[in-house]
């Protein structure tokens, strides 16, 4: 793209710093410590992840509240992601890494980004909070309402509220809450996202559910975890997930009659030409659809 | 995930609708069109990616501009997306499929949005005109110094405006501007984006290219197509762009290298622990990072 | 990874040739050529693509062959790189470029690989042929006799044969024959891919159609287009076809349909237990699988 | 693509099974377990992946073992996967998804793929005794023996032995069969592995590395694993080091560097017109590349 701006032949050695994995002709380290003898058969995978994610090593109940979340997020059964990655085999079982790939791009704003947006969301009120931090639920329920009320009139959802199908309660929520509580990692995050399971009815006048994707994300906030990497938790949690939608699928497939399933009762309608709405007028006039079907480059 | 509401045994059959491809025994048809005998051998390929995105077929002009636009944008020699699908094929020459999709992943906000970014922001502004739209050149400049005004006002950019490289001008944007215009096909957004072109200096203080990223935008919104899709466009054509970087690597391959030139130039450095800012505080001071790297699960 | 080999300051300036997009102040360009004044404007996007993969412009009879094969891929309806690219949209919205990936990302050895898996293997019998090529039908369907028997006895299929619709005859194999002819560009691929389809039936003893994909392969593989990229085209055409999938899908959307038709008819199993086959004996012993349910690391 | 083949209202009902999640009213079950009651704040991860791979739960030792694996291969610097996830995330900031995606899509045959290969040779090369297993290094030095003898005698290389950095020995390979030795689970393939790294040199006449991805291959099959999914594993660990290296990207970029290493480091070069090897004759001499650069369908 642009023109070199070095001598022809030499330039400084360009030079990238890494924390993570290094190699030497006869060792390997990774996050500063000997692979072999500090991490291999003592470090746990979700104790891996966690390190290698804040660069710092997580305690015994920090591992224990961030694996419940990653339980709590692995695998939902048929979800958009599961039916794309068995899919994605179905039609190209020469790559699981395209397989995989292919469901973990589902895991977006819609089915995943929640427990992002909820952690976002805490974070965003409680870094607005000029005073102390609540200490106690009075404080917190205060907070909350508050919270709830200034969503409400800007016409905006509360991150984390409400589920599909868990209408009278989502049991991965007290249960988390439970965990953080017994491990000391119940914080700020937690706190309010409890207060505001405690106080939205006051204001939206019926009572939603805490989701799991919800207090997922204000756990793993509470943690400490980098906010723009929520979503990334999420996707790690799915990932071994896929892989257990990938080794049923190759058991017990399914995929060809879900394809099946929606090609047979697929139904031929006319095309409906697209016109942007509202029209674009005046000198554009001339982007009106036209009809000649006979037209085209060659026609 | 949700149970089932349906009788055990018999559920109304679903119906998926398309107006695009469809099979039987004797035929294919796309399109409402018998494929083989009135898209092969008569539709060229950018008519055909027009005509299944808005399901009409466009005029010899709209074809001319929209090819005219996926040329501008096909490829840039070492972009992020051509590297990565250069080292994911090095990576896994096994899948073509996964070089190709991988490289596309980089089609993002920040490389491929200015085109989608630059036709949005264009079409917003002239959907805000409750007047007539501007038939001259001085009622373009017009709504063009209100609008960047009012970007700089609220301290945003103008999408579309400036180039890291073509600093006294980007080429693609007046040659893109000159064949819709010989297409009659240079419609509001282009004429906007021209006028902002023209005014900008008088409120930003100094004179920045249109660029062609933006100018692409502009022209597929004059074109009618949907906006949601803009970026779509840009993918496409980066396809057949990153079909060439694979068949160049094919033959003349860099990626080995460029893997090395990181590789060999990584330097090891101490972790650096991640402390959320602010740190969190109150309840949650027990997520404040223990430092006794000896412990863990199994410490 | 690998320890640094050059001095710690300087190395050898690396340098990365590319034919592909090159740009400086003032000028962008493409294989050569100004693209701005050689290429926007004249340069269609099939011909483009084209250029692209062989850096050679093609002849407009070549264009034409070329651009047919891409409609002819371009979309099938509600295949599952279809579907897949709608439930990406579904669940990620926010990410156009992961819907389009992860439709791509099916395109592997079953769905789209036909076309390569035929260029192929007519190319590697055509290399296998020692004196001249045929000249006539005859030497054409003796070669093919050849070729087909050798396949039956090695109790392998002929790549292109058969389709699980168009069971009496795939219509875009003759018409893609009759344009490819019509441009004398009927060469060794498709003369010996059409003799198979004159000679089978005396081998296999029943009549199977010359698929479509088949016949593209044959196509590309008579254009001179590398081998190792026919399933790139595949994609290309692809691509286009997955935009106008995401294009009906944003107004006549049938992935939440879909999804909810695979979840909500989703039948809860017991698990069962994978044991390798053959189960590992021997030292091994130790890895049958163990039934305590309450074991686990914390258990 | 397939014409229907029910009666127009009804069919029977689908049916997907699945024993990996489901949710209910008020429960979610994982595996036929209470998620929340029997998983969450119990399970650990790695633990967890495992049990969703085969639908059996490990035991502690294995556990450990499996953790020790996806330990070796989590992260190796700055690997292509590495960089392509970086560079991705540099050019497409809104989509961590995506990101990751890119990456894993270069888990592929070159280096992610020895992990797999090395599994299923040392599988194959098990199942084909038909006398009972060796029971003792002799006995297994002997099948090496024959096992090397045969693959140099077919001009194949040995999977899992060399490594292009620790030449002198891959520091994981002895540590991962001391854990798998000390879980009693060092079974038959990482016995064959391990004699072959023993007798090896008297057939080739050097002494190669067995290498890290090799053991973890072998100690993945030992475990029972599914051979189809061991690059599954491979991308799952790899999934834990992608979030570290986006994680490091947040706050120590590189990605924009590397980039303008390779861009400004470009070398505009002549194109170099593909011609396929073979030149196909005969029938398609009318392919041989025309040099009519102003030729193309609007010459």
């Amino acid at each position: 793209m642009a023109e070199a701006t070095a001598p022809p032949e030499l330039i400084e050695r360009p030079s990238y710093p890494t924390a993570l994995g290094a190699s030497s002709l006869r060792s390997i380290t990774l996050l500063g410590h000997d692979l072999v003898r500090d991490v291999m058969g003592t470090v746990g995978f979700g104790e891996l992840a966690f390190w290698l994610a804040t660069q710092r090593r997580p305690s015994p109940g920090e591992i224990r509240v961030f694996e419940a979340v990653l339980a709590a997020l692995a695998d939902h059964g048929f979800t958009p992601t599961a039916v794309v990655t068995r899919l994605t085999y179905l039609s190209a079982p020469d790559s699981i890494q395209g397989a995989l790939a292919a469901g973990l791009l589902g895991g977006g704003s819609r089915f995943l980004g929640v427990t992002e947006d909820c952690g976002r969301f805490l974070h965003d009120v409680l870094t607005g909070v000029d005073s102390d931090l609540p200490t106690d639920d009075a404080g917190w329920d205060a907070l909350a309402l508050d919270t709830v009320i200034a969503q409400r009139a800007a016409r905006r959802f509360v991150p984390g509220l409400g589920h599909h199908v868990h209408k009278q309660g989502d049991p991965r929520t007290p249960r988390l809450m439970q965990i953080a509580a017994e491990e000391g990692l119940l914080g700020p995050h937690l706190s309010l996202f409890a207060a505001i399971g405690r106080v939205h009815p006051q204001v939206l006048g019926k009572t939603l559910p805490l989701n799991g994707a919800g207090v997922c994300g204000a756990a793993l906030a509470d943690l400490g975890l980098p906010l723009e990497l929520l979503r990334g938790f999420a996707l790690l949690a799915r990932a071994a997930g896929l892989i257990g939608q990938l080794a049923e699928e190759l058991r017990h497939p399914v995929a060809n009659e879900v394809f099946l399933s929606v090609d047979l009762n697929n139904r031929s309608v006319a095309p409906d030409p697209f016109v942007p709405d509202p029209p674009p007028g005046g000198p554009s006039s001339s982007t009106i659809p036209n009809t000649d079907t006979t037209g085209g480059r060659r026609g």
